[in-house]
């Protein structure tokens, strides 16, 4: 089952080891923007009501617009990018993927429980994370090669200018959003899947109607129509992502990679580093595969003295 | 695609057609409580945080407690039941189902979507929704006698006490609990599947983890640790269900059937009676397969004189 995989966050069970309540730690574990979009009003009905299909159509509309999505393309809004991913092997016959890691793993765990085999290189389909997570490696369209192709931008909405959202109306191809990371709303659960029409149908009927809540759908809009808070938020993730550099590097740890949401530094030994932080309640990610990786998101601005002093 | 399935709802097509404004109308084309779960306090990281494993196996107890889930049954939270609808097909191999209707017709759009083959009797697989939606019809324990049961018990927390959920832990069961309809939060997108937990976990491999929102898993925890309020609410719908019939049938409707929650009429020509209703801004169901049945949802306490002037 899809709940034991290995992934950031685990908060509760490091509160467990270590003390000290939610408050009082610091979670760089994820690369969720610690400054969220500030939540609109809404009306109460967005709670009571089934969600409308002019909804549905606005925040497709709108996510049209921000994202720039071809006209030959569809979109599907959904509880979360995590959805999609579950969904979209099923939405093709079993066959081989190949997805170039190490990444985000619950592709992969998707895939597999749908039946397919992972193969090394790209012949049938390839997904490929974009920017990667954790390395923050970055992708090209003449990567893309092969019948069936998924390129998961979920932390792309730092780099806008790199996006591959023009291959969406290509045959087969279909490319994630997700809401919760860089406007800071992981709670919300709202992703979308843009691509292939015929792709994008299947999809929908997988995953059903009226997948995204009323306020998420009112929060979502809102946030999808303002380009103003988004251009605000990539300066002031790039001041911050550098702060942290530096914060990290005077201790001895060596950038490896990332996004401005979250950066991937060598050290000697992460466990331990991981361990040292935690004393001073700061949750880092370390890696299975890779002992001298450690991962860090960003803190929020009143929490910097907190992770000073961890280090 | 989905999205163009019969249903209930549609008020922006009425409102199209007849004028007036969302808040001039009274919506009586769902069965959806019109006095909601009033939304409890919560913590502003519901919305930021990614949901916690914690919060999830804290509803699961939850709900395992109010709907009194045999202890060898499996339990997943989704965004709404009709996310559960629309993936159970894909949990177990392609084959014939029957689907007793007329009634919700989500499910046959779903096993459809899925290859499956609709079958007139019960062999494979059966889908019982109970209380049936419109008619209000029940199952018995002693139906189910084919090797995959699903069982839809949208509707039944007005009738816990037929509730079938003892069958949860047979193999191939699963049974379907939504939080919208009984709690009046059909915008916050919440429904249950319990059932065999290896026809449980394949689901959630379909579903995707963090399916639920932070307020959701918030306000679903509040409200199924709040027997009480089920319990005066039960009562509320019961005498309002008996107000609407009295109103009905001094019309000349006559009562066929229903929960209530809804209640199913017949009526001489039930497009007369929708349009007729729609004047006074009251939206009703009507079903193409039926053009003497009308169904009408309860409205709120300061609601009725709007529904009497318009009949």
């Amino acid at each position: 089952m899809t709940v034991a995989r290995d992934h950031g966050g685990g908060l509760d069970a490091a509160i467990a080891r270590y003390g000290g309540s939610r408050a009082s730690w610091l979670d760089l574990s994820t690369g969720i923007n610690p400054i969220p979009y500030p939540l609109p009003q809404f009306a109460a009905d967005a709670w009571t009501a089934l969600p409308d299909k002019a909804a549905f159509a606005r925040l497709h509309d709108l996510a049209r617009g921000f994202w720039g999505v071809p006209a030959g393309a569809g979109i599907v809004a959904a509880t979360g990018a995590s959805a999609i991913i579950a969904a979209l092997p099923r939405v093709f016959p079993q066959g081989e993927v190949c997805i170039p890691g190490p990444t985000y793993n619950e592709h992969e765990a998707a895939f597999r429980a749908a039946g397919w085999t992972i193969g090394k290189v790209p012949r049938q389909a390839l997904v490929a994370v974009h920017p990667n997570n954790p390395d923050g490696a970055v992708w090209s369209a003449p990567d893309f090669t092969t019948p069936i192709t998924i390129i998961d931008e979920s932390f792309c909405d730092v780099m806008p200018e790199r996006s591959l959202i023009h291959l969406a109306s290509r045959p087969n191809t279909v490319i994630l959003k997700s809401f919760g990371k860089f406007w800071g709303l992981a709670g919300l659960r709202l992703g979308f899947a843009v691509g292939d029409p015929a792709v994008i149908a299947r999809l929908a009927d997988i995953l059903g109607p009226w997948q995204v809540s009323g306020p998420a759908l009112n929060i979502g809009a809102e946030a999808l129509a303002d380009p103003q808070w988004a251009d605000a938020t990539r300066a002031r993730l790039t001041r911050d992502a550098g702060r942290l550099d530096r914060l990290l590097t005077a201790k001895g740890a060596a950038f490896l990679g990332g996004t401005s949401l979250f950066r991937l530094y060598r050290v000697d030994d992460a466990t331990r580093w991981q361990d040292r932080l935690a004393q001073g309640h700061v949750w880092s990610r370390v890696f299975p595969y890779a002992h001298d990786w450690l991962r860090l998101g960003l803190p929020a601005p009143d929490r910097w003295a907190q992770l000073e002093a961890a280090l």
